[in-house]
């Protein structure tokens, strides 16, 4: 890197950074960039600068959003009577995709891991819970990731919402579509068979 | 990708776009940038910006540099009587980085290749030629790509120069034919070079 122009070594460090980009990668970044014409350059450095000046965690959910709500608690047909609880934006968007949902969602922005000091109250717990007693949720769908963290912060919360007149439920768990069943390893086939279901 | 906001859609499209970024990673990059503070966020953008803004080619040599000349021409400590001939700046970063070469450079910007349109009035090879007429040159060291437009791009080079008073050499086949320089390793490279051969 010792003969590289400064500006050109400081554009390779800040793609570096980046998760899943590798030194080489950042070089192959940087030259990409440099191969831009002005104009596709700035529109790339405006996108990232507009991502930190407009978006915004929804007031409700902690979705992504760009203006006080994000646009699933806006949208007049979603189903307000179940919310789906997720870690992050990510997730939500993953569930979005799969477009069989049409329920609100609520954003927990991580998950409970005390190992790395993230307990309860760090995450938005507390909204989630005001949201299910100011009135017409009637089902929550927890939707955290099928770790030990994930799990563990899903069965906290139906523990904090026992006392709720609302209906927890979580993601079905067993074999993926698509996959082999020799290749599944035992946890899985013991999910799909304890929550085998009626043809 | 249907709920997610505008900004992070534009910046996910645009992360997209970069060589070796496919949908998912260009996901994983947008949260990365969401989850950065404003300060290291800004610092990404305009580290693109600035690179616009502030590289551009050495007049000699058209390695990238920040001033009218890159830094290895405006070293002092550089032998002046060799140059060594690559395609791309990447070429010569990655020939920087293998340590044993303390000639100059000279970036042709490209390789001849018919089928592409790139013939070699689209290269900087005049400059060149105007380089080694000029005096203080002994040596012309060719280190195109190991491919077929690279050794053709080479030996047109050596026939042009052939009435100049200059030994044109190439690198040893240290490198493996086929694949592309700035994936090489360093150890690859310094064998190459110190075993460069006369045409």
């Amino acid at each position: 890197m010792s003969e590289v122009t400064r500006s050109v070594t400081e554009l390779i460090n800040e793609f570096a950074k980046m998760p899943g980009v590798g030194k080489k990668s950042a070089e192959r970044l940087a030259y990409y960039v440099l191969r831009l014409n002005r104009t596709e350059a700035l529109v790339l450095a405006d996108a990232i600068r507009n991502v930190k000046e407009n978006v915004r965690y929804c007031r409700n959910c902690y979705n992504l959003a760009e203006q006080e709500e994000c646009e699933i608690c806006r949208d007049p047909n979603r189903n307000r009577e179940v919310i789906c609880v997720v870690e992050q934006p990510r997730d939500l968007m993953a569930l979005e995709q799969a477009g069989t949902y049409h329920g609100l969602y609520h954003v927990l922005l991580g998950r409970i891991a005390p190992l790395e000091g993230m307990g309860p109250e760090q995450l938005t717990i507390d909204t989630l819970v005001n949201r299910v007693r100011s009135g017409t949720v009637r089902e929550i769908v927890m939707a955290t990731n099928p770790t030990v963290e994930g799990d563990g912060t899903s069965l906290y919360i139906s523990n904090v919402l026992s006392d709720c007149a609302v209906r927890v439920t979580r993601l079905a768990r067993g074999i993926t579509t698509g996959s082999m069943l020799e290749f599944a390893n035992k946890e899985v086939l013991a999910d799909a068979l304890s929550g085998r279901q009626a043809f």
